[in-house]
């Protein structure tokens, strides 16, 4: 079976991943959401994300709120950043396409885009979206960053799974429909 | 009981509830969704919409994709149009919350606020949302007219009900939890 890429992140009710100055506190992870986020993780073994999310997962490995991944390939896509390694990532920046593609003939387990929205809408309009999981917190942000920022044409998916804790969370996930007509 | 302010209406992924110009094509309601529509309806007995939802609507039924609602009470609030009835509705401007409040006085079934977003958004800012029915189908649109437009407080809600549908949609149904310390 090919590697997919799988989209993923938690978000409130309006779409928002964080809040406007990069905060996560509205997202409480119980025991459940850990055990859920360990299970998703062991099928992953390469993270694709954007320079802010990356700016922000150093911040928080340094201060101990999200542990380090030894293991896992981290890829940083940015223009800005020179390409190479830096804090424990491997920056790059070119085609998405062509470095997915390669990603998918190299044998491993399944590649996670944890964002953010801008590299979600990049990937969302090359379509190199496989598959979402996505979870979905009972509260309304009002303002925050936007998870699935505007600019890429209608994607449809098949839901696989919806599941909800006792947090209030909702945990969707679904697999991309690539049907002829709808391209 | 008190009568609530029920929140509904149906969105894509990424949280839009028509396309830029209007359409809600993306939005199949299939029999089982009209028979929930039906059900639902059954405990409404009044209807609060923004003016351009209104106009929205005046069209959908001269073409017969909505039927008409009598017996359900009808307001529009618009600054822009003159208050009184029009169009089968009753157009009203002034305070949300003290039209809220009187509504809620007068015995009757539960009041449903059926968009658009600038309206709920309005709604959300005067904390007067009780419960949300939100279909969420299974696609992201890429654009168009959001459901919850930016510009509110936090709303923390509870979770009551987790759906999914055949047709890859989820219905979900949440209480608003108003403890004190979340104001």
């Amino acid at each position: 079976m090919a590697r997919k890429v799988i989209l993923g992140f938690g978000m409130s009710l309006d779409g928002y991943i964080a809040r406007r100055n990069g905060a996560l506190d509205f997202l409480k992870i119980d025991a459940e959401g850990e055990a859920l986020m360990a299970e998703f993780f062991a099928g992953i073994d390469t993270i694709l994300m954007g320079r802010k999310t990356a700016a922000g997962m150093v911040k928080m490995r340094k201060s101990g709120e999200v542990p380090e991944t030894p293991g896992m390939a981290s890829y940083v896509f940015s223009r800005r950043w020179k390409p190479g390694p830096r804090d424990g990532f491997e920056v790059v920046n070119g085609s998405l396409r062509e470095f997915v593609m390669q990603l998918k003939r190299r044998r491993g387990k399944d590649i996670y885009l944890g964002g953010g929205g801008g590299l979600c809408r990049s990937f969302l309009q090359e379509d190199l979206v496989d598959e979402m999981y996505l979870g979905i917190g009972p509260m309304l942000l009002g303002d925050g960053i936007p998870g699935f920022p505007a600019g890429f044409p209608q994607r449809n998916f098949r839901l696989r799974e919806c599941k909800s804790y006792p947090n209030g969370s909702v945990g969707l996930r679904y697999a991309r429909v690539r049907e002829k007509k709808a391209r």
